[in-house]
């Protein structure tokens, strides 16, 4: 097993069993949203609090516990996931339906409401939920819940059963899960049926039109993701789990054009994806618009699934790639440095600092306005979302196959395998990206020849002994130096928004000027970048109105809004260096 | 009075009487809208059919066709004003209460949802039908429904009354209407009182922030217009009608002020309004995307009540020059050439041709997209908004004061007015803005010196002769020329989302790029402008990729998707004129 011992990520680790999961966990209570299992089982009339998919805020924190308990060992929230897990299972009907907001007599009758129900979508989450404890624990105490309601879910929407998908993806790759967890093939079936059902215009029309919830083609004849981009990369992620399983390379190679199609059109610089506040939605081909970019952190979450699932089905180091821009730029740039506080929506361009987000009477923020980080949102997916993708980080370390074992993120990290039934074991050491070495000592090998290929970023020349296939020996060490030259990238020319702008970017870093670090008496409007050297991420700036110049330092795009309010942007004017490029870079 | 007689202006009034007009009476029809008011006379149960303010647009209809009476005279829509009224008026509940979609046992209590309800809304746009009714036949049929209504609201609403607002602004500038009509002063004082008690947060907080309903500041402290740029406008709108009729000179100063910031900062080169799809509203300073840029047909049309009631406050000839913008880049451009389609939305850039706009099973349209002009919409504010206005346009052509009679927009027309009590009659004659000249001919005059003042445009030099005093005789002709030269403009360096494009502009037309004069084989975003020549509207533009060029024509705005689906866009790309000139110009 892989595990990552120090750096930002471990940091994040740390944090997140220490505050993100028991501040989510006190939010939910607080709200409400845990005591609907509790009023759910008794059978008697109750209020439901919150929004239609607060139960899946439960099942996301369940499995988050679950997963941190597989990395860093028991611990007090154990006791938390088993009181949870004892209340969800309180709820479940006994035919297996478990949903506190539907179908009780004074209710919404179960499956009345497809678009905006979320009855599958939370049930998906449980399943996800039931197989991360199940492993974590040995415990079948959520994994029968789980079973109980994917039956019931097989039987209602079977071959004979309704010819409907639910309106937010999110059950078919849950359905994949519980097929590996159990080896039950009707899971990994129903999952196949509903991902074949979608497209057909069986959900209702809404105002954001068919591709809103990607009813609007089959998901093997689109070539670009479309409409709300959590819902179109939970599908898409669900897909390659079917298309793996089933050994569908049609399939496949419909999700990695779409997977490549959306990267270079549809993707903010920072990995960003869904430019539309109104419908969270996906764009048109290069819609980018850098002020009011939505670059939900959800849909940060979801693309890493969807990358990770397309690297391990290919091996091809672009989906680690992709992953890593999406690690340092909006995974890491989500949560306040308490742990306490997120950002919902990463925006590259904020005007004036601070945030204009409403605040309801229970404090909760009732948008996703993205100037500030805020506790906790009505919508509030991104905290449990964080915290079960940072409990789980050590899987994106590193992968083996027969030959040895392939090196995805540089991260202080063990690396522990085995090739042909041989122990292998790695040290890998960096202050990545403070500095580009890494170093990667054999503490064990097997006695066959073995390959260590380590990722050579895409923005990176090529690394020398970036793959070496030997008789390792423990204390071998391999030395590469990454290239960590800030370097300036220009927008393709039909990014509109960003037109006569560059963005600076060091290693995995996308780097942004916070109003914060202007002379005094600047604005951000005022700031023209003149030039950006390689050797540093200070860059000269000139006032609009003045001409002065000044040199200032960007910093990580993550760090942003930890000064205190500022306004900030990405993408800088320019006119020198915006005209002195011939092209787009990455 | 005067008259417009000629030209594109004459051509869309005669446009609205033949086929705008017949056809929002239709659909409302065909959709039971106009039922709703027959059945809530029945007092039996029904189901309301339309949206919370479907009321209000067979209002808007009724003053469309009192207004149509009055410009041209008896017609077939006579007897459809008279069957709508006596529908209306069978509506009315006892107590003077009028809305089909609220108060009955089964529907929701009166006033129970000050955010989305529009009743004070609707019940605004029947007080301005009922004026406009009463002046055009001199019938009190709807003036006496309207009466009963304001002294409900008056009642329910008073100095001892409910402490709201109505979430939609309109009863304001309604109630200072039926004022103006009737004498009564406690229709202005009621409009007052809601003006104050505005921008006190009585309104529920809700997800878009207190400024949507522009209830986060009082209306006279603040600078700027914010939140649901309709909502805005109309507020705006009646507050300089209270501040005319009250003699506040601080509330109108206020409101010249935000007009002004408004404007300069917060307003699209064709004089639209309203940058946010998600809550139809206006952005930050300069957050003016031309990519889904919003411009509400009905912000252009409340966009010019605004600026007509400060051009009667102050004659300051820019408020004449923003309504020509509006008028000829919003309201001639929203119409299809046959009068039974409209944009809802009028963007400013078209990346792909055609609509994506979804289609009820009624065929209607339910969503604002902005790439093909649709038959109807759900939210069909546009068509019966564009009707009363176009019914009224004579009403902007001029203003008389004691020394003589101002022109304010150039259309064949006939003028006239009464100086110190004698006849002072012109007659214009013009085919601008094909061409520039202007020729005003008097031919009847007072006896004593009057004055002739030509609105002098901002775009164009000085116009000599633009301010003329004399003893005037039949037969006296003025000629002006104005400058009808294309012009280059840039934006301004904080608009970010169009850095690096100017936009071309003749006359009072804003000119656009049409994808359909491209060369075969280009696509929009391929082109880029080369230059541009002030004697002709044709430019040369090279291809991005090939470096090829081409002269192509530009057409007005207005004109586009008019020969089937294209793409288009305003602001083009451009290397060299974006750098040569030195900074923003209108």
């Amino acid at each position: 097993m892989n595990r990552i011992t120090g750096g930002l990520w471990a940091e994040l680790q740390h944090l997140n069993r220490t505050a993100m999961i028991p501040h989510a966990v006190q939010w939910m209570t607080r709200l409400g949203w845990v005591a609907n299992f509790d009023r759910a089982a008794t059978g008697e009339r109750y209020e439901h609090r919150g929004r239609e998919f607060a139960d899946s805020e439960i099942y996301k924190i369940i499995e988050a516990i679950s997963l941190e308990h597989v990395r860093s060992g028991p611990g007090e929230l154990d006791v938390v996931a088993d009181d949870l897990v004892r209340r969800v299972a309180a709820a479940q009907e006994p035919d297996g339906y478990l949903h506190t907001l539907f179908g009780r007599p004074w209710q919404r009758p179960r499956y009345s409401d497809f678009t905006w129900g979320h009855e599958l979508y939370c049930a998906g989450h449980l399943l996800q939920a039931a197989v991360a404890h199940h492993r974590a624990y040995g415990s079948t105490a959520l994994l029968d819940v789980a079973v109980r309601l994917a039956d019931h879910i097989c039987v209602m929407f079977g071959p004979r059963g309704l010819n409907r998908v639910c309106g937010h993806a999110e059950i078919e790759l849950a359905l994949v899960a519980l097929y590996r967890e159990t080896g039950e093939r009707r899971y990994l079936d129903q999952a196949a049926l509903f991902l074949d059902r979608r497209g057909h215009g069986t959900l209702p029309l809404i105002e954001f039109g068919r591709a809103f919830a990607q009813d609007d083609l089959p998901v093997r004849k689109a070539t670009v993701l479309r409409g709300h981009a959590v819902r179109a990369l939970y599908l898409a992620a669900g897909a390659v789990d079917v298309a793996v399983e089933t050994g569908d390379a049609e399939l496949l190679a419909a999700l990695k054009t779409q997977w490549q199609n959306t990267v270079d059109r549809r993707t903010y610089l920072t990995g960003g994806m869904g430019s539309h506040h109104m419908d969270e939605a996906f764009g048109e081909d290069f819609v980018l618009p850098a002020d009011r970019s939505y670059c939900e952190t959800c849909a940060g979450v979801a693309s890493i699934m969807f990358s990770q699932r397309l690297l391990l089905a290919t091996g091809e180091s672009r989906y680690a790639d992709q992953i890593e821009r999406t690690l340092y730029n909006i995974l890491a740039t989500a949560p306040g440095d308490d742990g306490r506080s997120f950002f919902y929506a990463n925006t590259l361009h904020q005007r004036h600092p601070g945030g204009d987000v409403p605040v309801n009477d229970d404090g909760v923020s009732i948008r996703g306005g993205a100037g500030e980080r805020q506790p906790w949102y009505e919508v509030s997916c991104c905290a449990p979302n964080l915290a079960r993708t940072l409990a789980s980080l050590d899987d994106y370390l590193a992968t083996t196959d027969d030959e040895g074992i392939r090196i995805h993120q540089y991260m202080p990290s063990l690396l522990e395998t085995t090739i042909g039934g041989e122990s292998f074991t790695l040290e890998l050491a960096t202050d990545y990206p403070a500095t580009g070495t890494i170093s990667i000592t054999v503490t064990r090998a097997p006695t066959a020849p073995a390959t260590i290929t380590l990722r050579q970023p895409e923005w990176s020349p090529p690394l020398p002994d970036a793959e070496l296939t030997r008789i390792w020996q423990p204390g071998d060490t391999i030395m590469v130096d990454v290239d960590m030259r800030t370097r300036v990238t220009r927008p393709d020319h039909r990014a509109d928004a960003v037109r006569g702008c560059v963005a600076v970017q060091r290693g995995p870093d996308v780097l942004a000027l916070e109003s914060v670090d202007l002379p005094a008496g600047w604005t951000l409007a005022d700031a023209e970048l003149v030039s950006a050297d390689p050797t540093t991420t200070d860059v000269v700036v000139r006032h609009h109105g003045t001409g002065k110049e000044a040199t200032i330092p960007l910093i990580p795009y993550r760090r942003w809004a930890r000064r205190g309010p500022s306004a900030m942007r990405v993408w800088i004017p320019t006119w020198q260096l915006w005209s002195m490029r011939p092209g787009p870079s990455r």
